[in-house]
């Protein structure tokens, strides 16, 4: 199983990128994931045709696990994370690609937020979203366990799913 | 794999329930689905502890595959299937369960309420939600093709999923 | 200026009708909120022509400012308020009405609610409902100043509607 | 009053912007709308502190009336749009201003997405969401007298509302 983790976070090498990696290793803890942090591509994204957005689709649509990990910016996920997203064809684009909704906040507030907002964009664009949102508090995600419980409670979903899309 | 169709349609033996069995069939063609009209239950669904609620709680927890099927009113599913989840214990009370949500409607204008508003609903009480919400005309339904396409791109999630919980 | 709380808990007199009052006073102090808790009005709400339900649609019509108060089940409102606004006509219901979404919870983890799953229902059947949602911490509301600090931001809205609909 | 429309269109003067200008002046005959085009601004949005984007920004949070209009890519309102709309302060940076969410799309099958997802961002930043969100058909709202009817039915309540807000 090949696994991407994409980052919608402007600011590089973030804690989102931090986190949705070890939300990607916890459910798949066997493959190392994949990484792309979009604000790396730049202008490109408000356009279409840029070959590296184009490289960075491809990857994605050809994975089988897809982390989409995102900060909390006015109750949703990020501009620049859906920016990423219009680039996938409508229905197909992520047909095959178990995604992941993740959204990291600094508190509670929001944390409907990654099934209510995210995840209807990746079901737009064909993903398997069988897992519920994840919303992550973004100073104590490392050690706070709700990456863990939530991999254990839905791992054997993942696996379920290999099996099928293999 | 049991499956179940939950019919929250105020009105007894509605194209609801019609459209719902038609989706669990196509679905699982070799299972016959038990289904529960939630109309039946009548007032019991306005409290906690009737005994009649309380059985259908339980054949829909031990149900491999349950679709929710509702009729659009005021842009959202009805009250009378909220009622019904409202049984179920939160995180846990459909744990296991993958569970399928749809909605019929007059006309196109609310397709986006079943991944937007009911299937949230069933990922709180912990359902594996991994299809997308299904939409359909209320008068189309039977001849429009739309759950025979549904089934065919998804019946393999429904597949791959069963072999996990068996 | 006619107010009036519509409150959807399944417990009659529960703190979700003393949070609404308490909204619908801090909005309008000079006026004495009609109150009507929707448990009451029993079984006559799982279908249409109940008397008692009847007169409470009117009551609620015929208000200028109605808060619709609910405590948060399976992270959304009650099915037992969304009966009661089932029995609206859509579009026109609530007409020149102007709505407050209220929602109690143990927790801050369901503060989207309000804004992103009951208001759309009001805004459905065509009420005003200008204001952001309300979202109350059920055991704090009574002192955590947020119902105060809330009506000082909104009520000039208020009153400005006043002006237009008198 | 002055009057904003904001344009969420990656393609420069789009029919988007077009209904957008039509919808203002509906609503405000007697004013003549500013434009921001927001593709004009370009990379300036992926960050903060571009002079350009800020006055972009001052402008919409000094108007009395915005028209926040996008296209529908994705069953939702566009990243070019979000860029924008994280620029402002939450809670507070759209305070005063009475924002309307209109978004079009090819078919009505999105209709839900301005007040589901457009509005409650502008609520999150501290805006007076007064009026219904507005959906129109990309090739009809020209004719269709839909930004008409929305006019004739909303134009009091923008007007009660300038009184307060003048």
């Amino acid at each position: 199983m090949s696994v991407t983790v994409v980052v919608g976070n402007p600011k590089p090498a973030s804690r989102t990128l931090d986190a949705g990696i070890r939300v990607a290793r916890a459910l798949r803890p066997e493959v190392e994931p994949a990484v792309i942090d979009l604000v790396t591509l730049g202008p490109g994204l408000l356009g279409w045709g840029d070959p590296a957005v184009g490289a960075a689709v491809r990857t994605v649509a050809a994975s089988e696990l897809v982390v989409f990990a995102s900060p909390t910016f006015k109750a949703t996920y990020t501009g620049l994370l859906k920016l990423f997203l219009e680039q996938f064809d409508g229905g197909t684009g992520l047909a095959g690609v178990l995604a992941v909704p993740v959204m990291l906040g600094a508190g509670p507030a929001h944390a409907l937020a990654p099934d209510l907002l995210l995840k209807p964009v990746l079901v737009e664009i064909g993903a398997t979203a069988a897992l519920p949102g994840l919303y992550l508090g973004d100073r104590t995600y490392a050690d706070d366990g709700v990456i863990e419980a939530y991999a254990q409670r839905w791992a054997p979903v993942v696996s379920a799913l290999e099996v099928k899309h293999a």
